[in-house]
């Protein structure tokens, strides 16, 4: 697959051939996104955050986590789909909209949180 | 954006700029990535599954849903470059795993879940 | 068991028997938690708001969901134990704010999110 | 609060007193709990490991994690009471189970994940 939209369309028709479209509410969606996600964090948890970078080493580990993004992504493709939202347009948005808040100035080598944007740039 | 790549890259450049890679290990964008499934969660938490799908009707509701599904795509994009995964390719083949593990003749209108496939399909 | 303090007590021996102290830190902890939660949650996602009301009527489930509970509460204990965070009392603390913030009068019957209280109650 | 069961019975009384019980279904406050996991997860999501040991020598940090797991353990023990399940005795039973899995010989000082333990032990 080349595109998002592909993906979603494929979804759409993977769910309408198994009549699962009673059950692809965005509710139950964000909750399968939930679990899905749980199952990837689960990974991570009692790795150091160097050893996290070189999980795909073991190839074991490497498949698991690759089929827990696949999982991941195919439950926020499908919402998003469900909700009209085009998440490519919306991360750039989100993207803009942090570099405003968190300047490379400010924020260089920093963690912390930055306060809210005052409007019209705030959302 | 037309494309995940390019997110991918212009997300590298964001942590550059802002010399954040010394955060971005894949435990802690897991981490952020769980916390912001866990906002998206929270929007659909009082909500009827009915309800849930009329939620873009509220246009500030709207916005915050729109904004953190850009949030949860930024982070599931940074973790798959991070760990050398294509998401569409990991999509594909995890759908491919469950159109033989969900069969629309067995599992039509139910949501059951399947016992996992015998190998080799098995991952 | 009676107490949470005896739980508490029983899972430092536990760690200790095991030399796990090293693996539990408050940041893996929250991710094993996160991790529980998941699937907790997954065990929920198909089912009607009314159909999870009866979910303890299948014993599997039942069974599965009782230890899904069990380990939330473990990992809940065990993070709330290294912070020094008596569960008891903050929920209790949590509990009087809400109860400033959901003044029966005006929350009777709905599920909108209040807006933080003013200072000096507001936290 | 001395004791879980005075704390379900407060959270019942107050559910009551705002006619809530028809957004709590268990359904409802897994989804919940998950969004108040998110938002503990986000509070470490930066540190390291070590630095997460000293989190709550900063009082702001202190203070909204402490308020975080107020919240968790709300919606946990809200939700074990509405499935009839007793934490303490759900977390003995788990730990019971965890030490027949992982002996303390055979993963002293090991994070690895244990097979699932044979029946009958097996649940």
């Amino acid at each position: 697959m080349q595109e998002i939209g592909e993906l979603a369309a494929r979804l759409r028709e993977f769910a309408a051939e198994r009549d699962w479209e009673q059950f692809h509410t965005p509710k139950n969606l964000a909750m399968a996104l939930a679990g899905e996600v749980g199952e990837l964090v689960a990974e991570f948890q009692w790795l150091t955050p160097d050893e996290s970078r070189q999980v795909t080493g073991d190839p074991e580990a490497d498949a698991r986590i690759r089929a827990e993004l696949g999982d991941v992504f195919i439950y926020l493709t499908r919402l998003a789909d469900l909700l009209g939202v085009d998440l490519l347009e919306a991360a750039a948005d989100t993207l803009e909209h942090s570099a405003l808040r968190y300047t490379p100035e400010s924020y260089r080598g920093s963690a912390r949180k930055a306060p809210p944007l005052k409007r019209p740039e705030n959302r």
